[in-house]
């Protein structure tokens, strides 16, 4: 039986959520579950129907992109979700997708204003737009420069992934992660819903103003703050 | 046996209507029912997944916030309920959703204009909505401080709870109640598909008057008045 | 048995085929079904949830309003109904709701531009929109005005109820019919369709110009001309 | 047994996935498999409800629309497939649907502009929309012509209908193809998606720019170039 049996059946979850959350077209999307004991994760097979997909297909690679485990050939992003591993060494999972409205936000090449407090409930900045990267970049590596352009993205808005845990790729589309891969999905799909709610918005008055600081502020910590008193 | 069990079957029936009826996300809503005679509520306890709720789960409690039964902790918006509960004493229900169309005006700080009979046959006026509250209460007591910045709206604005059973809040989100929960949940779908309708015949016509007062009378009065002839 | 089993069968399939189409939300809609032999026709009973309907809840009139059967009230847009049925003697079923973005248009008092094929395969023209009615005629009998309003408008701008199969109400929603009831099921669902793509198409080039005399002509007459060939 | 059973059933399993994938209203569509070596098509018989269609319904015609097997009329759009067929001989299979945001765009008569990487995933260029009609041809051999209007609209833009397989016609809908029918389907979603998406970026940012070069180019190459790595 296979050692990574925990994170194949894991990401094989998250993966079949996403059709049944709306946020996926046939295979345009990928969720990844990490194990940072053996510093491997598995991620879905590249362009298997979802209705095909076994457990047994996840693919098992090292953070330098060797495949340890799987005789399917990885998702097509694979290399941006080990580069963010590798960097990133407080995340557990990690979801791709092409979902409609954030997906329009990046092609518009925008950040996501935050606009209400089912933002402010999840982060308390503006849903980052990462800025398409150089030609020369395009035409190498191109997943694990992506990978880096999210990375620097953050380090030049100064922003944390274990508070921000979501990004769009300008043109392209987001990424979102969690603790676990579970939190990614839930994640992916918060970021499609506030995407629609802030498109609503701006179309309602074009310029209706971000959330004041005091709102962003108290949203976050009833969630997240030392007293937070959301959930259980 | 629960001396509480139909207003946490109440309880329970309207915050599963809420994901059937496409008003809420996840987790983001909750629906409670009051027992006037004894002065309680029961309510959706705070972040527990849909799929996972069961009836005994609903927490109770007084209007002012004291526990009565149940072992989870209660929706964070608890208070924003029990204020509503105390001060208008003719309501028997409340949902709170993030209802899509309905957040957007919200997040607008806007309004929802009465454009057509589909809004006049519930409420003759705009659906309100309240401003954002001070710093210093967002900071305080938020959530008793969210019940009284609409209660507060309501009387600037000279509105009866029983006429206009709906409100946003700037930047949050609608709060509908009624005689009961389940004309709570009712109202919670009518705000969200009259605030699309709205979105939609503004987008069209972006200087689109609003219903005349006739209409509204008439609309109302078939339905509420008098000489109602509506339902059975 | 009831004498009227066919056109009460009719008409309660025809109002549950509503919200399947996902053409009403709750009970903001009403079908009817009309027997020209006995001038009688079969419509909903008001406000009750579709969900609870029955075939033998339907209510029976004459063209003047009588009740001949049935024990509950019937649709509170009867008399709209009863009036049309009157007036133009060719049509065999009426399907009125709210749906989404044909109720946004007549929000808007705006007809709908015919800018494709896809609406010139069902009427040659704008959908219509009746201007909303005189205050003295809404305070009066108002669903029979609305009636009336239909009408006159038809007569204004010339248009043939059998060649045009819809109109907006302004301020209200959409009514349709046809030789029977399912077709003005099937109009309702095309007014519906064929307002969603006029509002994008619209949105995406305000000024797009209406379809050109030349295809408005060849799809009618594929469909409906002496040599059409479309269908079995 | 029939000489065609296979591409009747590929025809009718196609067919049958439009709705499923919300694609088509009622009967708005139709989907066509070749069989290259007998020279002959299988179609959708025009205007049966899919409720109804069975894979022996399915229409066999040749490239110069002979019926050759089959007692229904055939699809009125059969025309069209014929000669896309005749003259583009390396396709296996034809979509036309009226999907919504695709046909909003065709409505306007605008190409769908290459806005991100879930459009250059697919094609290289703006989903072309070729222009109306000239009046004596829609009055003549319409449908033949719509033919021709696609085929001559692609060579006056030097696309090549085995990279680029989709197209808009100006004031009516898309068409899509592929190597095979399952294909042409999956296109018929790709085109619709891909339209919303730009629909949403462009009213998001109305001067939002096209995907830059290096861009599309990269995720041409990774889906379909020599060194392609998508897929297994």
């Amino acid at each position: 039986m296979s050692q990574y049996k925990n994170i194949k059946q894991a990401a094989y979850d998250a993966n079949m959520r996403l059709p049944e959350l709306g946020l996926v077209l046939f295979t345009f999307g990928n969720a990844s579950a990490v194990d940072r004991e053996r510093g491997v994760f598995a991620i879905k097979p590249s362009g298997v129907p979802y209705a095909e997909l076994k457990p047994e297909d996840m693919v098992v690679l090292d953070f330098d992109n060797n495949v340890l485990e799987g005789d399917k050939r990885p998702s097509s992003d694979t290399k941006t979700h080990a580069l963010l591993y590798k960097e990133w060494t407080g995340i557990g999972g990690i979801v791709h997708t092409h979902s409609t409205y954030a997906t329009a936000w990046a092609q518009a090449q925008a950040a996501i204003p935050i606009m209400g407090t089912t933002h402010a409930d999840h982060l308390t900045v503006d849903i980052p737009c990462a800025p398409p990267m150089a030609d020369d970049k395009i035409a190498g590596n191109y997943e694990h420069e992506t990978g880096w352009q999210i990375i620097d993205h953050f380090k030049e808005l100064k922003l944390d992934p274990s508070e921000v845990e979501m990004v769009l790729v300008g043109n392209h589309a987001p990424f979102t992660w969690g603790k676990n891969v579970e939190k990614a999905v839930y994640n992916a799909a918060v970021c499609e819903e506030v995407a629609k709610m802030a498109y609503l918005a701006r179309q309602i008055k074009p310029k209706a103003p971000r959330l004041k600081d005091s709102l962003i502020k108290k949203h976050w910590e009833r969630k997240h703050g030392t007293g937070a008193y959301y959930g259980q």
